[in-house]
C-alpha cells in the first residue's frame, strides 16, 4: 500500500520486477467485480487529465456508503486538487509522482464533528479518549478509502496509497486545517492512469487463510511460499549495503547477529529479499524509532486513545 | 460496521428504521460496481447453505491482492466454518445471529510470519516494536477485508462486520490459537442473505468532504444534516434511561452537565439521538475506560507498538 521513507542511497536498488500472476489465475471470473479486484494493482503514472465533477461524487458516495459502526462515519476526506498542495505533499511524501495526480483524498479519522453534534444536543462525549472507537473509526476510515479504491478502479481510472503522509502528521495537519479531534490516517492519489502496471505477486489464500485455527507452516514451506512470491530477489552486495546492513543489524539485534549477517550475505553471493525487506528499505532500527512521537501526535490531536484511562479529571465539567 | 456492547436493558430501545435512501440517489450509476457500494447494507439474517469451497476460494482471493504497504501482506484470516465456535462467538459478541452465518472470516494483523521468515533468511526484525508498521498494517488488514466484502456483495452473498471480538481478545486468541505476533482486527461474517434490508442513511459526501482543507458546517447547518440522517429519532423516555442517562452524564461531564441533560431531555420530551447515543448505547462512561485492558492486550500478543520506543535492551540479541 504504503511506503516508509527509503533511504537515498538504497534509490538505486535493482529489483527484478514482480510483475505477473501467472499460474495463480486462470482467467475465469464469476463476475467483473471479482476480475477487478484480483487483477488490481497500483497506478503512480498518471495523466493531468481531471475527474469530472459528476463522475468524482459518485466515486465518493461509493466510499460513504460504506459499512460503518454504528452508523456513524466518524471520519473526513480533504479533497486535494490545488497544485501547490499536492506539490508540497508531493515533495514532503519524497514521491514526485504524486504531483502529477490531478485528486489526493486525505483520509481522517473524525470525532470533531460528531463531538460538537453532541455538545450541542446536550449529550455526554468520550469517544476521543477511547481506544475501542479509536479502533472502529480507523477501520470505518478505511472501507470508505478502499470502497473509493474500488470504485476508481472500475471506472478504468487509477489510484495508489500514499502512507508516508504519516511522517509528518503535525504538518499535514496545519497544511490542510484540520482541527482538534481530526488526524490524518492514509492518502490516496488517483487520476486516469498513464501507464497501468502489471499485479504484482500475491501470497495466496492457501498461506494467509487458516481453516479454524491458526497454522503454522514448516520453516522450509514458509521460505518456499516467500521465494515464490518474490521469485530471484537477490540484491547486489555493495559497500554502503553492507555498512547499513551491519549498522542495522547492530542496533536492532546486537554486535554477533551482524557479525551473523554479513557471513550469510557472504556465503549467498546477494542480500536476500527478507535482508533488502528490513535492513534497506524499511530500516529495522528507525522503524521502532519514534513511537514516542506517532503518539503524541494522536494527544496533540486531542486524543487520549492509548492512555490508560481517559481524561484526567472526570469530575470536572469539560 | 460493528457495535460496542449495548446493555441489556436498551434493547428495547424502539428506532424508526432508517431505511431508503430516497432522494439522494438518482438511479443511475455508471456500472454496476458502483451501484452495488452505493446501494450495499449488512446483512444479520443468513440462510445456513454453505459458501462453495471454489467460490470462497475467489472471494479470498480478492481479499489478498489487494493493495498492501510494501507488498508485505501483514494479515491473516481464520476462516471458521465450526458450528461449535461460530455457536461461542455468537454467544461472547451477544448477537446470536451470527451462529447462523455458515463463515466466519477472523481478520488479523500478522507479523508472525514475517518475522519467522525474516530470522530464518537472517534479517534484521523490528516491526512487532513499531507504531509505523502498526499503522500500516492495520490498514492493509482492512482493506483485504473490504475488498472480501465487496465481492461477497457482488455474488448475491451478504456480510456483516463485527467489532465486539475486540472486547474479549485474549479469549480469541486461545479459541482460534493465534500465537504471538497476531493480533485479531474484526470479524466478518457472511452467507446466503436471508433478508436483505435496505441500506441506511448517510452524511453525504457534501458534508464528509471537504475542498482543499477542513471546512466547519455552521451549528444549525450541523443539526441539520444529522438530522437528515436521523430524521425523528425520539427515544421514549423511561425512568430506567433517565436514571442511566444522569449516571453516564455524571460519570463523564459532572454532575452539573447531567443535570442540564435531564433539564433538556424533560424540555424535548424524548431522548435525542446524540444522547441515545452515547448515553444509552455506546456508553459513554464504559467507552473510555479499559484502554488499559486493550494496549495490555497488544503488549501480550508480543507487540510494543504504543511503547515510547520498542525494546528495552536493543544491545542484547532477541
Amino acid at each position: 500500500m504504503c511506503e516508509a521513507k527509503e533511504p537515498k542511497k538504497t534509490n538505486k536498488t535493482k529489483e527484478p520486477s514482480h510483475h505477473g500472476i501467472g499460474e495463480e489465475i486462470s482467467g475465469e471470473y464469476p463476475n467483473s467485480t471479482l476480475k477487478l479486484m484480483i487483477e488490481r494493482s497500483s497506478c503512480r503514472s498518471f495523466e493531468t487529465t481531471k475527474i469530472p465533477h459528476d463522475l468524482m461524487q459518485l466515486i465518493l458516495r461509493s466510499g460513504v456508503h460504506a459499512a460503518t459502526g454504528g452508523n456513524l462515519q466518524p471520519y473526513s476526506i480533504i479533497q486535494i486538487e490545488a497544485q501547490a498542495t499536492r506539490d508540497i505533499l508531493a515533495e514532503k511524501c519524497g514521491q514526485l509522482f504524486m504531483a502529477k495526480a490531478p485528486t489526493h483524498l486525505l483520509f481522517c479519522i473524525d470525532w470533531h464533528r460528531i463531538e460538537r453534534w453532541t455538545k450541542l444536543q446536550q449529550g455526554p462525549y468520550s469517544a476521543s479518549d477511547s481506544f475501542r472507537h479509536f479502533w472502529i473509526s480507523f477501520q470505518d476510515t478505511i472501507i470508505a478509502a478502499q470502497n473509493i479504491c474500488t470504485s476508481v478502479d472500475s471506472l478504468g481510472l487509477g489510484s495508489v496509497y500514499i502512507g508516508t503522509v504519516m511522517e509528518f502528521v503535525d504538518e499535514v495537519r496545519e497544511l490542510v486545517s484540520l482541527p482538534a479531534g481530526v488526524f490524518p490516517v492514509v492518502l490516496l492519489c488517483l487520476g486516469y492512469p498513464k501507464a497501468r502496471p502489471m499485479p504484482r505477486k500475491k501470497l495466496p489464500p492457501e498461506v494467509l487463510v487458516h481453516q479454524e485455527r491458526y497454522h503454522e507452516l514448516s520453516d522450509s514451506e514458509l521460505v518456499a511460499v516467500f521465494e515464490k512470491k518474490y521469485p530471484g530477489l537477490k540484491i547486489e552486495v555493495t559497500e554502503t549495503r553492507l555498512e547499513q546492513m551491519a549498522k542495522v543489524c547492530k542496533a536492532v539485534h546486537g554486535e554477533k547477529f551482524a557479525e551473523e549477517t554479513l557471513a550469510r550475505i557472504e556465503e549467498q553471493g546477494y542480500i536476500n529479499a527478507a535482508q533488502r525487506y528490513f535492513g534497506l528499505h524499511y530500516v529495522a532500527d528507525l522503524m521502532r524509532e519514534d513511537n514516542e512521537q506517532f503518539v503524541g501526535w494522536t494527544k496533540d490531536a486531542g486524543f487520549n486513545w492509548f492512555d490508560s484511562a481517559g481524561r484526567s479529571d472526570p469530575d470536572q465539567p469539560d
